[in-house]
């Protein structure tokens, strides 16, 4: 379908990552989901038997939109619909396993240049058909969900053709790349310049640079590179009322930072085509630390020093009591190896140049060592590092196996951090327990800041017969409390259709008053990613 | 006026900042204006004999603003009303000297409460009087000046009675500040608790923290301690439709980052009634240290390893060869003592704990010699640190001399910053050279960033005989090679009604009209600061 060949994996239709990384479950968890009452769930229906609506796209637009983008770019293959359907949340993945692609796309487009993505969104709005732009596709919160009512038709505009790196600026260390350059092939191309992006989210075998933009992805060595949003210094918004280019510097006080009102917009004001950001040396030097604390509250205490304080390391992550017992860390080994005594396990790691790496590892290891914390060598964070992106391909065995597995995440001040976690573990254990399926809820703390924190909660239990409304109910709970608690409903998930309720409350009305009348300037049809984000 | 006291200055009307410390020309400063060509300028009207239009206030919204406020808040007093016309430029004092305050607000106002804020802008919402934000009232960009066009009235909408550290988290290590509080009372305050907001911008002595925030300002010491708008979590926006309160983490997922819409926004969509921002433990000790490159561009490259590798000082800049030469770094001494070797003069302090001094100190120096600087001791810096707040007083002696003295920012990419100043210096220069007034024009890099730099201009020349139009030239000129270059109209002093047209060809009319409506929700009748910003 592209011109140009990217080193992408091609994703799967609804299974984690990629193909060639299936992971069996551990015996041992396999066990613990049969105490649970998990009992095997039916097969996946294959995705060429998944069932989906005829296109609904009329042979006028089809041919507006071959004619903007080629023919060979515009596509209704009921496969190729199936695979732009929904994200990789546990519930999307529930659906599609269950044979359910109602939310397919009707077709789906590429086009190769940002004249193209503006054609496309001009063809679309003046035939009232909805866009749902698609980078990577790894959205979690749905993010993809196509509202069908009220429009012509709905089409994933798939911007995987724009995959350049457009401009590389050594002196000011920044690189522009386009939206669908998958976050691996920014990397590598970066490394073999002798940079690094340094960004890296659990959904990096998949997501692309639009999608970060979009979402406010922020990775897993985000205490170091920073969030993506964190990153951006300008970028490229084609809207189908014209197009907007913003960042004429690092920062300005030339009014609001508008690259700030793009960011995170999800889609829903148009698509992002490029962005630029900042870089940095490619790391001649990575060391990762294990260190454990004897509860969670010494540890969370012990980052804040270092969040606060400084020196920070690259990467900077605690989990609790439950998470480290489960040892997520490990996935190879989970639920077989917990560290000898208990506790909760904190990863630090470091990356940059030898002396850099050195100097900082030995002030943060003091800062550590004197917030309580015990010095357990390079193996666990060597191995966590190894396996950073192998814990969400253990979510397919465990759904074959009838086990409901999820995430969701918030963030905080460190005063709130506490009371957010407790009110967040209690809503889903309730929530799940009150259902007849008790789970395991484990939690880490996952990127610090000077003032505050966020926490990544991960939730397994048997499935429930409608393990769909299992989960919503959990979920409604654990997002009353994070909203009762005051934390924000994301992190870095995004918003998607699954958060606007409860964001909508977050900001308040007149807030997303003024965001409607944003998408009413550069979206007058609505035919942007509509319930999404608004 | 004001319930409460405050370890404020009474800022004299046109004049730069504490009455107290009024400087004096030096002889050598004297002489060289004689030689640019300077006349004394006639003495500036006394404001109690400025003119000024009658209040235009109606009889029927007085009564109601008293019955807002209390009636001891509500003043139509004619200093009251030219110690709240236009701001601290060059612009506006000439225009004052010359007792010309045609643009007085009709009254002011003092809210005590954000609720009363609320009940202001009703009041004035629904009779059409147009309402002007009025923290410290330093803007030197125009963002005070009443747009009476089209309203019943102007008022200023003074917030001096919001002068309150309302929360004080020290476990988040936040602070949430009144917008009236003006920067040296917060930072008294929290000095009073063990920390700092290291916040100090050259209006330090005047400007107020509903300012800071309305119009991005940075401090000198924004290498350690950031911009402003970097500082802030969280904050309340009063608008004629409604109060918004945003921030619920230090950073998140959860859609645009309204934060940043607001941030900036100078008035123009409410009145920014409290901010939270981030602060950091007082520091224990200061060290400024001096170091001479032998040009400007030697010395930007070796400030810009700095800012891409680290260690960053705390405040670092680099006078060009001309700033260096007048050595305003130590205003006493100005034209006198240029440093012997000539050069550009730069300067790196640190602040925080000794230890931590000491570590950036020696590795800063490391990366400054290997640079190429010649490291001149703490003299420089010391002066350059006791004198930081003095330069801007010169400016009116040196009006009274018949100098036009004023100064302008700008900021880009690292790639970009020669051309950036080499335009703009050009312009400022044939601009004024070809009006019949040879020009001094200054430049010192002022704030650093990984990915680009600020430049802070000064110029100097004798006034012609209509200096507000001479400088309007001049300053058309400048940013038109900013512009042209691709420069930001302004990193730090805001956009106002002076950069209004040239900031709308930055960020393009469908970014504009997303602002309008954006203006549209939160202030339907218009009446918030009209013709600032948008």
């Amino acid at each position: 379908m592209s011109e140009s060949e990217l080193p992408v994996i091609e994703m799967r239709p609804y299974r984690w990552g990629d193909p060639a990384k299936e992971a069996r479950l551990p015996d041992a968890v396999a066990g613990a989901l049969t105490a649970l009452g998990a009992v095997p769930a039916p097969a996946p229906v294959p995705p060429e038997d998944a069932t989906l609506p005829g296109s609904t796209l009329p042979a006028g637009a089809r041919t507006a939109l071959e004619a903007a983008v080629g023919t060979a770019h515009v596509s209704v293959d009921p496969l190729v619909r199936v695979a732009h359907t929904r994200g990789w949340s546990t519930p999307d993945l529930l659906r599609l396993r269950a044979g359910d692609a109602a939310d397919a796309p009707d077709a789906v487009v590429f086009p190769g240049t940002a004249a193209e993505v503006a054609a496309v969104l001009g063809i679309c709005a003046a035939r009232h058909i909805a866009v749902v732009p698609f980078a990577g596709g790894t959205s979690v919160v749905g993010g993809l969900v196509a509202q069908r009512r009220g429009f012509a038709a709905v089409i994933a505009l798939d911007v995987r053709r724009l995959d350049r790196l457009v401009a590389l600026d050594e002196v000011s260390r920044t690189a522009t790349l386009q939206a669908g350059m998958r976050g691996t092939a920014a990397e590598a191309l970066l490394n073999g310049r002798g940079y690094t992006l340094g960004h890296f989210p659990q959904s990096y075998e998949g997501a692309a640079v639009g999608g970060y933009a979009a979402a406010r992805s922020a990775g897993q060595a985000s205490a170091g590179y920073g969030r993506f949003d964190e990153m951006v210094v300008a970028l490229t918004l084609v809207t189908p009322a014209g197009t907007v280019r913003l960042g004429t510097a690092p920062r300005s006080a030339a009014g609001p930072d508008l690259r700030e009102l793009v960011l995170g917009s999800e889609g829903a004001f148009g698509v992002v085509t490029d962005v630029t950001v900042r870089i940095r040396p490619r790391p001649q030097e990575r060391i990762y630390d294990g260190w454990r604390f004897p509860d969670f509250a010494t540890g969370a205490a012990a980052l804040r020093r270092l969040a606060q304080d400084g020196p920070l390391p690259t990467v900077l992550r605690l989990s609790d009591e439950a998470e480290t017992a489960v040892n997520l860390a490990d996935p190879g080994s989970a639920g077989t190896s917990p560290p000898a005594a208990g506790g909760c396990l904190a990863i630090a790691g470091y990356e940059g140049t030898g002396e850099d790496v050195r100097s900082r590892r030995a002030r943060a290891g003091e800062v550590l060592a004197a917030g309580g914390g015990e010095d357990i060598g390079t193996d666990p964070g060597e191995r966590w590092r190894a396996g950073r992106y192998s814990a969400p391909y253990l979510r397919d065995p465990l759904l074959d196996a009838g086990a409901l597995v999820e995430t969701l995440e918030t963030a905080t001040f460190w005063s709130n951090l506490e009371p957010l976690k407790a009110a967040v573990t209690a809503a889903l254990t309730d929530s799940l327990t009150s259902a007849g399926t008790p789970a395991l809820v484990l939690c880490h703390l996952s990127h610090v800041y000077e003032t505050g924190a966020s926490l990544y909660f991960t939730v397994a239990c048997a499935q429930a017969g409608d393990p769909l409304a299992q989960w919503a109910a959990a979920k409604a709970a654990a997002s009353s409390a994070i909203r009762g608690t005051g934390g924000t409903i994301t992190h870095h998930h995004g918003v998607g259709t699954d958060h606007r309720a409860i964001y909508h409350q977050e900001i308040g009305d007149l807030a997303v008053e003024a965001l409607r009348a944003v998408k009413r300037t550069f979206d007058p049809e609505g035919i942007c990613n509509p319930g999404v984000l608004i």
